[in-house]
């Protein structure tokens, strides 16, 4: 495959007007730069990757580098920008939002800034939400406060009906806050103003508490997320000792991607076990987790377990216990399994355990942003505003290697980010936690 | 009843000894005086009350003030301390710990402190946990976490055996740090050491997270209980104006008291219904919280209720959700009733709603103390040291109109502490939350 | 003088209008009830106090209750009211003045609420700052926030030109949100509107972050004080431990009461030296506060001292420090002080110590309002509007023996509150502490 | 000069050991592989970077990839480890000493750990101050404080005698964490270690709270410095803003760099100003600060500057300010200086203005670390683990584009990191703040 083309980002059409930013093209005068189209950076980062691609001859993989361009596609004064934010409550969405409004007003002078309720149904035919408008003055505090000013809400909607909407409404750039399906869905709408040959741009700022946006260092408010969920452990680990072979159980955020619970390990080192997606785990019998768990408690009477919400999840196949009384298949939880299988098993040995289930998904994403999460929303969000205004469509700002980067939204949705079970990261977690190398 | 009798505290017999303490007994020489045995502080404070005993002509029911008495009943070298925590977590224990250590050895000089591991069971014969040696040396950083040291248990054990551990290690005053439950079994080893002609004091310090401790102004924890509660409740706001019609539903202790929901309310403006036990309620109907919840919604969209575990427990007793497919009571969890009953209620009108529902219980009750709960721990700690040295048992330190006093255990455990449905507290939370006078 | 007319609270006239609240006047129906005009609090709690007042036949001394009155002074349709925030930042003014203008809007139903700018600055003639309108939505988030958003300042303004602006604005009630100056103020404001014969109503609401407001328990923000403060103490220990013979200083607020010093010092027990203006302070010599830090650091090497802003101000009176090279006083800072006396005394011996100075005063000023004070400031602010809207003047709202009260302006500004040298407070201040009962 | 010398790490000599950790060489069996002494890290990262390299046909420079080794240098069960920290503190020195214990002990089974007190001092003949034994037992909990258990202190010390006392306590391997003089002064031990032709390893990990070591991504504490700072800032904004014309300077950290006032602005988007060492920099004059601060004022009427303590040193060259009455040269704050210019400027042009000045620097560095520095700081003491068992030494652990490795101490100490006035992070706290993007 052509490297090139696979991460280089679509574009409206070539760039019209100069930018209204007084920056330089001129290193060694204390001044910033404008962003050349050409400047790149690798992907791969490694010595064997350098002598593999210079013995190959091709051009290596590489990024796009991000920020502000010389010359724009959109007239600052004439153009109108949209946000809307998707998907779940993640702490920072505010952040972005306030820098997006202040970046295109100060920097640019784009005055007419729409925003987005609820989500993409605040985009669909007759929605019953009237936009908001967004000035500086409305979101100058906002930063100091979880969730999205601006609702959201999940789901799909046509479409088309969302192109209309944006036509009718005269939007030149639509800035989508959203996971892995709010890109998709930025990915269509985009491709639908292709098709309608329309000069509409759209950029993505990929939100994902769980971190788990392929290729890139990390996504906000990630970060918030383990300084949240930090102390909370602490405590449950003081719930631990609090009882004779007590243990506490705390489910953290991870539907496929265990960075949460594992990052939270490593920054809280109490705890005892960290079950993740990404790892195989079996509960009974020899090596098992069950059996790991009793050699603990024998030794130290107390124990915290982190599990990620989406770990274990082949557990409850053949399971019981996840029908109810009228045979619906109940909502699975593996934090709850955990505490009925763990109950059984010492109660099986006649070992009295005292088992705290504790579940701070929601006191977690609806955080307001910590200070780095905070400061990396506000550059993502400037550089989402530099891109958008050059006329770039259909690309996501990121961050690669330390470097901010446009990618094409394709190339960040067609997998997600997991942990590697061979990876530095993971091995920090098991030496820190001294759990089992493997427990399945 | 005759009111000197009702709130005398018990006593071992005639001090013996000068205290150590270096204090006065004169006022004007800018020295801590020595508390006489017969200061005291009035139970009703008002001018009717006032006026009433003044026409009675006898004396007004009133509260031995506490502190160090000039002659103390043990000989310091010569005695031995255990220490004991009951029932459930609740910020502060580990300052009472650390604070009963610290005047027992400093203040006294005791050199010999004794914790007993994981509650009652820890008297009781044959218990497997042996004692842990305090001294100040293992105590000094402990208020800096929550939950105890010591471990804790629920559940009672034979107070013969108790009585038996006592005497076996020659315990001369045990400190026991629980709630109701805790304190009455603290009366009954009192009785049983009455009965043997023992000369051991038992001294309650009073725990319970909800505040209903009869009497008291407020025990240790509360504070910090709704402190840590407040950040959560208005991130849960964030979570249900982050939805259309979005609800937050945040459950928060109190089995027989509302105080913990009813102070994050007005700690926290951002509450819309505080449900309490202490209130009827009912769900539907003319009246009932449905409406107002409905009525709330298409006002402004978004609600966030913080319900008490105990509230609304008449509303399980016909309820088929209670019994699990085998017929067993499920536990009686308030807030998922909530949570049901509300998303049946639109269901039916065909209005979507997202409920978030939140159970911060265990975060709660691990924390640290927060400052205003340490430094009353503190104080609270050292007055129970002064009344056990004293000689003075079955006995609680306890603070009454910001006074430290002592109260007879039976006093404090006869009833509950509850929120006035008539008094100034809950009319303020109805005028914060702007929620209906009644909703039952 | 006679009590009864020492605590009564001065009034505009006879109650007018029926109160808008729907309230009780029966008890037992579940129904906050009215207050009535007669229900009082005594101010002396012991049961000394009663039988001296029983064997004097007079009333004791007691104060109004506060509370919503069943007939009240003023229209509420027709009533403009402003708040005022004068003096230096404390935690919980915004508390104050969006529990003010909710209680005033949606309890009672005044639509014109006018937020004076800078202090009394605001109410002088020729002013250059513009009221500022306060309603609901403009105030219902400021509770997140320190600081006050009406501004403030220091300094007096001629009163007569103050009454000219309110009377030209057609104020009813001037809430008044400050210190001692402050109130005084007030009370002068008050004197001049009964002068002319005016209905205008004066209420204070009482704000002292140093808690030396006479007679009340307690003033709002003194806790949110003390609790920023901890953890900067606690840190100052780690400075102190992480050099040999490391000391740390840190100053905190408190001119002519050392509540704040204290309390933190008992909130986090790693204090050794607490130094408030109340006590006497002798530096050199047998006795004196560097031989007790020379012990200390020879037992123990490092050492945390916290030392209110008014304490020892004594030892400027002949050092030659305080007079800069033109002969200016220079600012008469006992942190400093205290800094070069120690690093000079150690020197002299020829004991290297290490010195941090620490002062955070700006730092806990400015923060927001914790629960406990929030919780408070929303209560006080109730009754302040209470009473302002029965018609009340020249009245704080304040909080007596755990009753919320009003109290004649007069009476808490005749005198400041401070630490009793022989209370219990401080003597569990020297326990905890282990400093010297007397250095002075 | 050829790049594989310069970026090579010393070597004690061949690996003689089998690691005992229980690893893998193979791809694909989830499980970490051991690192090979080939693996490596480009340093230039840029796709022009690259291209250089490729067309000089020169191996590019790269860095040694750190982790476990397959085989090691020193025999477990028989190597003793010391440890030492210098300088001043910074959050995340206890988390560091607290995973190269549990490293030491539990993964490679080292049981002689040896903590060296007060930084190099401790290891200087005839120092007074014992070694503290280091066990798992006594470190597991110093991650919850700030400061470092083992103190610390600045200044250097024969090298030779450092090196007699390692020999003469058997000491195999030293860890020294500390900054920029701490690392030179551990290298300047492995020459003399080199030099007598011992076996002992020298490993540093990098300290410093205003992250300008050099190559490095970041280092640890710096987060927690501006996530601490970060609320301080917003206060101080709450200061500026309750006073007409109010002003708040909040000294922060950075002698050289400024990474902490610029982190802290952008996390903090309230900040008007912020002044850095790299920046040039007036005063007085069209287009100089306090123009640029007097049009804020106009159009704001209130400004919050953030100064790091190494900005603007050259306006102390010419100033009489420096100078005390005696002649002495006087502390050059920064802070001081800028609000005596300010008042001095505003008091010219009659505008009266409140300056509130803020100095934060002793809390920031004695707060203990955030969660992603405590994960950090644990990550990165095991990377300094490894290495030292495998036998390299003069080496300091970091982290380079998002990867661990090992960089030669001379090449970390050779020059400090400071911020491209000419970058995209530079650039976005422009943006940021609104400042002049030119002030001297």
């Amino acid at each position: 495959m052509d490297p090139k083309k696979t991460f280089d980002i679509p574009s409206l059409g070539p760039a019209r007007f100069p930018s209204p930013l007084q920056l330089s093209n001129n290193s060694g005068d204390d001044l910033f730069n404008f962003v050349r189209e050409s400047d790149r950076v690798l992907v791969d980062v490694s010595l064997s990757g350098f002598q593999q691609a210079r013995e190959s001859g091709s051009r290596p993989e590489c990024l796009e580098k991000s920020g502000p361009r010389e010359t724009i596609f959109f007239d600052p004064g004439k153009t109108t920008a949209a946000i809307v934010t998707c998907g779940g409550l993640c702490p920072g969405i505010n952040n972005v939002i306030r820098s997006l409004v202040m970046a295109l007003h100060y920097f640019y002078g784009v005055k007419r800034i729409i925003g987005v309720r609820y989500g993409y149904e605040g985009l669909s035919r007759d929605c019953p939400h009237e936009f908001m408008e967004l000035t500086p003055d409305k979101v100058k505090d906002i930063h100091e406060f979880g969730g999205t000013i601006l609702g959201s809400s999940r789901g799909a909607h046509p479409v088309s009906e969302m192109v209309d909407t944006l036509v009718e409404n005269r939007i030149d750039i639509l800035f989508t806050v959203g996971g892995d399906g709010t890109l998709k869905g930025a990915h269509a709408i985009g491709d639908e103003i292709a098709k309608r040959g329309l000069n509409i741009a759209v950029a993505g700022i990929p939100k994902t508490i769980d971190n788990d946006i392929n290729l890139i260092d990390k996504s906000f408010g990630f970060e918030t997320a383990f300084d949240v969920a930090s102390p909370i452990v602490r405590d449950a680990h003081n719930e631990a000792i609090g009882a004779f072979n007590g243990i506490s159980i705390v489910k953290l955020m991870g539907r496929d991607s265990g960075y949460i619970a594992a990052s939270t390990a490593l920054a809280m080192p109490v705890v005892n076990f960290v079950l993740v997606p990404e790892m195989p785990l079996k509960l009974e019998g020899e090596g098992g987790f069950l059996q790991a768990l009793e050699d603990r408690l024998q030794r130290k009477h107390h124990a915290v377990i982190v599990v990620a919400e989406g770990a274990g999840q082949h557990l409850f196949d053949d399971d019981r216990r996840v029908t109810d009384a009228s045979g619906n298949v109940k909502h699975k939880d593996i934090g709850i399994l955990l505490k009925d299988r763990i109950q059984e098993h010492f109660g099986q040995s006649g070992t009295p355990v005292t088992i705290k289930y504790i579940d701070p998904s929601y006191i977690i994403r609806s955080a307001p942003a910590n200070a780095n999460d905070s400061l990396f929303s506000n550059r993502l969000a400037y550089q989402a505003v530099h891109g958008a205004m050059a006329g770039k469509t259909q690309f996501v700002a990121g961050r690669v290697h330390n470097r901010f980067v446009y990618l094409p939204i394709s190339k960040v949705t067609d997998r997600r980010k997991k942990i590697d079970m061979e990876g530095e990261f993971w091995f920090a977690v098991l030496q820190s936690t001294g759990q089992p190398f493997k427990m399945g």
